[in-house]
């Protein structure tokens, strides 16, 4: 084929894919040159995040002592709350949201501001969740280790921010996209919708799924491979699944749940209890109970 | 120990490393400034890709309208016949191809527009995989989450592409890479030799693995940690594995897989079947039948 | 809200979480401007030991032919004995080291370019992995293939030389930042401390776990989602866990380990033995045992 | 010192310079966000515009062709509006604009498309800068090296582009910094306010200035270090300089101007006249005149 | 020629490049790894003062308020300490200083944090600069217009930082490289050397040449292509210039120099005179003269 | 106006400007993905000839040593090598090169090598142009300080590089090009084609012009604001000028110009002699003559 005939197939396909378009489905058109959500950008807020939760771990850390850590915070807190809010306000472009472009504007500011102000109180679960790792791995030498490299400790705060940005009235287009984000890196897949109390540890966590629905207690432990899912969920009369409907485990204060189990539906795991490894689970489970394969 | 003691490590390093080269095995040449396989490039391949089929979602999207759509589908295009030409190449060499290099240079540039002139049938047919998402999970508002946050689909657009390259031609080596980068992203690893069909849905996904010669029918759905696997495989007289026999599940229409579940062999799954989660499966599998633990 | 509030909002979040810090558990303050552990650092310093074991195939390769190729290894090794030293001694940083600055510098440098002496032999192993891949796979076309795309080869290389840093000396941190970026990437979770012979194959991958005290023969090969795990571990006076006791399988020579297979506990499983999938193994295995669900 | 006192220096700098920021003169604050002038994003505004002018000479042009170039000029334009209006827009929140913020966005998007509507009048002005230089020169074998390495080109450029910007209405500060940056590459120093015709011709260039006020008729060429400038001006009863008065010097048709020649004040040159090199010229020349040192 | 005869090429050219550097005299080697003096490093060290000097102007500015701006003020200047002092202990590592490592560091950083603390009376004078270019020139609508466009205060605030340093003691190859820098973006060329009062003005300025011994009093001013330069200077027995004796012009308050004119030698200007353009002056000028070519 | 208005603006440029396109004047269509003479390439290519020439001094020099260094030369030559080809050959799909696509590759290739070959001489040369700046003026303290930031020496690194490229026969394009890169970032602008002896000297340098056929013996030196030009050039009976005759002066060797001399024409500069500032000389000078204004 000559250079013609190439594009000739590229004018073809731009043609048709053009009008594919039509439909809308597919495709996604910024009305008034409104931010799109975007993984980079939620990136770099997730890196903003971090810098000023762990300090001197994340960010252009080279020079962080207590004379200047404020400046850090500041200028790190002054950027977040730009990004956030652009991301916060492409979100709800994204939804069916009636109210106008200023007031949607607005809303998100509002919005991350907020989340700024909760900072201090993720920061003080997030040093819970710490504590949990590095009391139960005997592998774990200090604090600083476990926030470089344990994958747990990443899921678990991309799950803390999303949860709280849900909170907070965040569209869910953009929780979902933090909890992805942590997913993709660590095979750890947390629904920002779920609730986990304090003392929250995972160890290797690749492929652990925890629903929508869940309730978590404090001091709770999973291991890799760990399905916390639905078992089934009633649908309307068009077949259609009913959204909202609780369907996912709760589990009480200080559970452990080994490698590979499977615990499916709105059943409750009492206190105390040890779910073995590779087990299949989805009846309701006394406190203090121990269940193997 | 001083600088110079450090330097004739070094210095010693290079020269053993310098003549282990000889044998060629782990080192590759390129003969005359021939491009690599590049992992960069495949990647902005990707991304051309989605920001074509996407529009509006992926890319320099900030200005997408209908009326400027197709100066950015023709921008991206032709970038994206350039790049892809230039890595169907690089393929080409890396092969015991005996052609000329000039008639690879154009054999790789008519590939290219073949994959070009294709795009608007694989942007029909994850339109149905969108679809089918959306349908089968209550939590999923519009289909610009389902694109923007769902590794599921990720790792079907990355296989979709892999597998139209290799209908067309391509050294399986692009092909690969381009699935496995959807690997990593997502824990989902789909060969790109397998044969799946319109309205496929994948849930979370962390652990799936679709082997070479799967062949999957419409409207299947599979949860995490599922494998379509190899149970077994003939050798030869020198005990060498024959390449190229089917050897891996055939899942009929509507079928339905849970999360963990192992289906080994060239056996057949039939139309409108549920297999339960952590099930182990190596017969067959009448239609319409139920597979618990 | 309006402007002085979003920015009251900052400023009491930046006050609150300065003085948060007090603790310093949670922050990090670098004494004299020494380096950070940092996970750019640690990839770069992977790129280059993976240009330097794999010439041509990674880095910047256009160019690479035998009578270039020493200046190519000169300038890497350089590079890499510059980075690597730097991180080294970011890691002892971290540690309770009591040596002097400029004592742990030098020591950094010493362990830099015992690393880069130790290559040669790295190389050597890592051709015998790949030779196994190679003879295991009937996909596998190549050596080229393997390097390039599979996962398993990835998560080897990493442990290899995350391994090798630890037995000369490394803080653990470093070795950890470097096994996990590859857990992050392929789903496979390789310990450092594990001790894994020749001829080592995985297949997939995802959800491998392999732990700290682990011992792995000659040609041994894992499939997607085993553990190889602690049962349990002993407990001080304090119920706080005993560290270095050896409480990972011994997996003798030519074992194979079927998909989702879990080995827990410091047992044997004895040569030629075949594990297969999904089973749940806390007990010695006599050489040569097929073990089945 | 030790790091306290350093401490201390940057901290009291900083209260020092924050509460110097008191009067406003040297600092400038956004009030909502709004863009700055930013020679980045100027830059990048002249870098779209020579892409569109000269298409294939600058810009990603590796791809040009005839059957392409409408898609690499609807996205460079559409870029290009959408930078440009920013920019406008920044322009006017400097200035003493009492107009709505809306109104300014509003009126900065009219202005950038009307800049676009004009993009072809430009190139075929342009067009006949080139010629001139390609007749004048001896050296230049065709336009393209011209386009490509002639400062007088590169600062033509920039000129009619910011003339073009200031007769549509922006802000002056706009079209200046697009000017200053042709000053700082080529050290040719044109006014955007300057009017100046077809064929205009600069040689070698460094040195020369050209004052706000000055009309060039056509097929003027100019050397290196000439000055157009004012040679006095009218002051106001308070001693301040009158704005706006004609001041700096008209060029008929055909005038060359000689290296190091220096036309000072609201004189003119008659057409075809010749200024020789070194000169001072303050007073009217007659047309077809020649002046020597 | 092949490939083998091009690689022939090079090798014989790197050996004997190689050889050739023994003298040592073109080539730079450094001893342990301290840093060179680098132009990128000393291009963001100026960014970083303007930034500082001009909060609004220069920088990552989105976002500057009141509120906020200690923030950003801190995170600058504790990021230009860290740069500034590896910079002037790079310029200490090319001079002849007899020195220890460690304590030439320390002097880096008292040096870096004395500038630092002079940044306030910098801005103040500065501030006289833009001052009077704001008053003398008619098109200057605001300050911001200068300091975003103007060359003359670009070269003036790099003098003003490089003359500071000098002082402070920094090796003059620092000083040198940051007035080069305007040097080659302005065509404006000031020794730091020079002495040069308030209210300094230059318009245009392409060309102009401040020698290191001139003295400036106050509210001078100079239009382009003027030179302030040495007539001659005394040779010692060997025929070898004499280091520091004064050799250029002194220039009174109040004094303007018009474009092109040539100022050599230890002359004094007097107070309120007016040198012409192009002039060529060479004897002293008594107090309120007007000296014309 | 609305977005469709602003779309109708941009649609309608786009098709006016692509129809324009037609003469193609203005416009460089590549044939066959043949690469483009690029700025950003040449400029790498001046980097890394920079980096060979003056080891230590530029390039990534922080670990340079006489042990590594040939790994670096030999590195950076093959980029060389590689990139010079790919510009050569640019250079020569500009001209009306009539040569087939392969032996024009191949033409560049060997240029490449052949330009490689001249790099020890070239270096010899400027090292002589180093020490003749060094010898001249007192305030240099070392050839460090020279090579870092004097702009006279930039321009001659530049001028002898492109000198060099013309003599093996390159395309005039790319010379001229890396002349006018100097010219920019120096203000210097000397033609590829001018002949310069050893020991040559540039002070302070903004406004030089040294036209193309001038012949500059050894032992130069010339200040800022000296022109090398034409006085005029014969034209052949269509009043087309004359190429190739030789039209600009010879200075013979120890010839000093001042600042701001004008010397025009064919006319030769006697050795020894000495041209005051800001003169105006068209006629031979004898040997030994001191010119004043």
């Amino acid at each position: 084929m000559n250079k013609n005939q190439h594009n000739t197939r590229i004018q073809k396909a731009v043609q048709c894919l053009a009008s594919l378009q039509e439909d809308g489905k597919l495709s996604h058109c910024t009305c008034d040159g409104e931010p799109n959500p975007s993984r980079d950008e939620l990136k770099e807020i997730i890196e903003l995040c971090r810098s000023v939760l762990f300090p001197g771990f994340f960010g252009d850390n080279a020079a962080i002592n207590p004379a200047t850590l404020p400046y850090h915070l500041g200028v790190n807190m002054e950027r977040l709350f730009s990004k956030l809010s652009s991301q916060l306000y492409a979100g709800m472009c994204f939804g069916d949201d009636n109210r106008q472009m200023s007031e949607r504007k607005a809303l998100a500011k509002d919005m991350a501001s907020e989340f700024i102000e909760k900072l201090p109180e993720i920061k003080e679960i997030l040093t819970t969740d710490v504590e949990a790792i590095f009391n139960g791995d005997p592998a774990a030498k200090n604090f600083g280790e476990i926030i470089l490299s344990y994958p747990g400790i990443r899921a678990i705060v991309n799950y803390r921010i999303a949860h709280c940005l849900l909170q907070i009235g965040a569209n869910i287009l953009i929780p979902r996209i933090i909890t992805e984000m942590a997913h993709s890196e660590t095979g750890i897949d947390i629904h920002p919708g779920a609730t986990i109390g304090k003392y929250f540890a995972i160890d290797h966590g690749t492929g652990i799924v925890i629903g929508e629905t869940c309730i978590i207690g404090n001091n709770v432990k999973l291991y890799q491979g760990v399905t916390l899912g639905a078992k089934s969920f009633p649908t309307d009369a068009d077949n259609n699944p009913i959204k909202g409907i609780p369907r996912h485990p709760i589990l009480e204060d200080n559970v452990v749940v080994y490698a590979g189990a499977t615990i499916l539906g709105r059943i409750t795991i009492g206190k105390n209890s040890v779910i073995g490894g590779n087990t299949w689970v989805t009846t309701d489970v006394a406190a203090g109970s121990v269940i193997t394969i």
